[in-house]
């Protein structure tokens, strides 16, 4: 992976899921994810506290802004400020959807906080017919980038295939985003 | 109410709260509401359902896409399906906003149904603060128009004076969620 | 109902819907019954704090303590304080079961009020086979009673057939139950 | 601690935050803890499924009973069976109490499966005054067993002072928990 992305000049991410995975990940990865089950975690929150790359915090899918930024904190205690906020949605009582996304909690993060806000529509949402809108209301509420899945072919992914859009369907997704971050000013027409 | 909004040509819209105000909501306004805590309440449903008038159905702030539907078809099935949906938050489990907007839920009401669908981002974040990014978010979800309060001095209303935005914004409000709704194609410009 | 009520020295409980069902419901039930939907009708509240007879009040399955407890005051406001509350399970987010019953909110109400409650452990479990350790947990919380549907033939059921007990099943379910209020000092054996 | 519990004939039971802690914890402790906050750290997870110790697994604090599970069925797939599942609470939308006691969960957990299952009424409910009903509740539900925090002086506790018993209550506490524990036909009086 680490040799594609260096040929494509790509930044490769790569999810840490405990303590005793990070030596591997560092050597790796330009941006270390910590997943929303980790969120708490705190032996690999202090653990990344200590490195020298970004890392990237989803939000716990059933945490409060409080706590979000209170994990941050811990990341941040150890010396490593470099940290990307992610918002994937958080669990309802509602099964129509997999997760609500929460574009309050973009709002209220980019209004009150420093850090920078990405979100995960693909997470946040479970449908692939939902991404589009949820990544462009994510953008419409001030998020600073999106993390958002594609695959060549969905039905025949191994894992998250009803949350994956179509490649092909790529360039008119970066044009239909594109055009609301326009209208946010964040990008030169 | 009526006869300033006929000297200015506005619609007034008022909430019945129970089926025995209904005779008089009727003569004066062009648009009953049912609010949140009456989404289920049945009895009022099949009085507005023998209306002739547009019904706005707030989303109950408990309520699931399939329960909001089922409402709908209350009111539908005593004959007027004249009936225009509103997202106005739904409970969550953090207390940093008052209600979570739940813009997954306009985009599916959008994509699988014929019903116009407005946002209320007033009460779906509780916080002035929040409610201009809330309404971009709702739009670039897929809404098709948004009911917002405003006031002439915040401060001095009787109620919900947390969430709603000073009259002297109003200008700046509307070309903020003008370019996301251009972006979206939905007006020209 | 009136008549067979009448017969057996029964005491007959009516759900009102609406303000305009509660002249009928009046002149036929013993408590007036305020479903879980109808917490917050506010002119049904006021209606029955109007009234001579008992009123059971039933918590709106995504209501808080302070919302219910609001919700009895609307009653005794008019007048009416012979108020019995319900506790009949909250939305939570686990499919498993229909509702999560709130033994903590039993416990609450008990401590911090004067108000007589029950709990309903058929709506609150949705499943049959949870009824009677719900109604024993419910006991062991504080409730000072239960509200429990038992049907001759539960699969023949109109509605609710899946939380009905057997009919059969009532003098092992009374004595299962009676073991618990014995152990709480609430009857004498 | 080790020490101290050989002195009195007490097991020692100890919470592992992370697969590095484990080698410490295992030479100490007669049953490793695995918290709510990592129920599905899966490297945990795996790690005291090759152990030789009983495992005390708390539900996440927003898991369903089928994540619960499949976390135990991680741990079981390495070898380890001897798994003793916690109710903790479950996040709910009303803050008048810390989390809400899904006695339902118990109760249904009991009757699905084989795993023994225990309540901690302490975290449950995060307030002292309803700690001894919320226990009360999970032993009326079927739970096999009780974690509970008490402390001498529970006002100079240095965390969890609010959910913690005055240790002179102990007595009283367990008499009236073994009332229900008789009720239930679990202990021989």
């Amino acid at each position: 992976m680490r040799a594609a992305a260096d040929e494509f000049g790509l930044l490769v991410i790569t999810e840490a899921l405990g303590v005793e995975q990070l030596e591997l990940a560092v050597n790796y990865a330009d941006i270390i994810q910590i997943g929303s089950r980790n969120m708490q975690h705190f032996p690999l929150l202090w653990a990344v506290g200590e490195l020298d790359k970004p890392v990237l915090l989803k939000r716990g899918f059933m945490s409060t802004l409080n706590e979000w930024l209170s994990a941050a904190e811990h990341i941040a205690s150890r010396g490593n400020s470099n940290i990307i906020l992610c918002e994937r949605g958080i669990r309802g009582f509602d099964t129509a959807t997999r997760n609500v996304l929460d574009t309050n909690a973009i709002a209220l993060i980019k209004q009150t906080t420093h850090f920078p806000i990405i979100a995960d529509p693909s997470h946040a949402t479970g449908r692939s017919d939902l991404v589009l809108p949820a990544a462009r209301a994510s953008l419409a509420a001030g998020a600073d980038g999106l993390l958002v899945e594609f695959h060549p072919d969905p039905q025949a992914a191994l894992s998250d295939g009803d949350q994956s859009l179509p490649l092909a369907t790529l360039p008119d997704f970066v044009e239909q985003t594109r055009r609301i971050a326009l209208a946010m000013g964040r990008l030169i027409s």
